[in-house]
């Protein structure tokens, strides 16, 4: 390919330029991965839980917002719980998925922005305004949750991302007297490579993209 | 760390799993990737933003919708047409910025789900429910801007994503007469390193997260 990064020092910055990732990493976080119903019976450990979140957290937001809150739901307890509130398709699955990641987004999130961005009152630009607070609460809340479904595909972990649930329900089972709302679901494991069936078609760049 | 997958062949399903992408390729995907808002004069060629569509399009959205819409402004003239568009301070790094990437989502995403989503009626799931289609326009076609983010910088590629525009100005310069809303703006380049300052803070795991 022409044009690309070389691993040089670059003179007038001293950054080192990088280089693209192999085709093995484009392969395991983009081509090869896939969304997975079924998991094999082998345990997450919390430590890449951990792993997990200080990867995706270091993703971009607009001021640095980081609206995104996470209950991984890894207990039978937990997942019980969860159970009533999931649309009849994805209520085994999840069941039987070693985590499931109930990603929300913090409402609230403007008032940590002394600390996240101290640089300028930040605060004010949210404070009494309902819409935008909303807006801005799902849109990077979501940007996060993407960050998340990389970052686990980063950690060879396989994902199997979910919007069918009552969000309502699950803000009432996990979420109330807060500020968090639940915007997507995740589950998370090694996902069962048998269980997959071929890819569902995707755009042509000309259909979704222009250069001008 | 313990409980890592490991490159053998999995007896169930065949499949292998994979191991973790190397410390390097986390630091370029997460670790050490900043936000920029100076990129060095070096063009970013075509072929590398049709290989960077490739990749994000391939990110899971519910029924696999795909709303993302994304005109890369690349021309001096398409660049100037979105410039008065700009919060003031986004306009001269912009315009200073290799490429802009306008992202969007198409409110008529539901109409493609007989092709991208063959094996059931999903566009009945839509249609005349405006405020479903416009949830779920935003939240797949953001999905799909952070999946434009990670595939950038694994292409070694740097971002520098922006919420600061006018999208109605932004909808009437690009998008008059079309469903697609605008919703993210990006800046594609190599980052000049010698802009950066140090990285906003971060929540600690505890503060968003919690195992359940």
């Amino acid at each position: 390919m022409t044009g690309r990064a070389s691993r040089k020092p670059n003179a007038e910055s001293g950054r080192v330029s990088g280089e693209p990732l192999t085709a093995a990493a484009l392969d395991q976080l983009f081509r090869d991965a896939r969304t997975y119903n079924k998991f094999l019976p082998r345990e997450v450990p919390d430590d890449l839980l951990h792993e997990l979140v200080d990867l995706m957290k270091l993703g971009p937001t607009s001021a640095n917002c980081s609206p995104a809150r996470i209950l991984f739901a890894k207990s039978e307890a937990a997942k019980a719980r969860l159970k009533p509130h999931l649309s009849e398709g994805n209520r085994d699955k999840t069941m039987l998925a070693p985590v499931c990641a109930i990603i929300g987004y913090d409402l609230a999130f403007y008032e940590h922005l002394p600390r996240l961005f101290p640089h300028t009152n930040a605060k004010s630009w949210f404070e009494g305004k309902d819409e935008k607070i909303r807006e801005t609460a799902f849109r990077n809340g979501t940007l996060q949750a993407a960050y998340l479904i990389m970052a686990a595909r980063a950690l060879a972990l396989d994902c199997g991302p979910m919007t069918g649930f009552d969000p309502a329900g699950v803000d009432e089972a996990f979420f109330a007297g807060t500020t968090v709302r639940s915007n997507i679901l995740c589950n998370l494991g090694y996902g069962d490579g048998a269980s997959l069936k071929p890819r569902s078609p995707r755009f042509a760049f000309d259909e979704i993209a222009e250069i001008i």
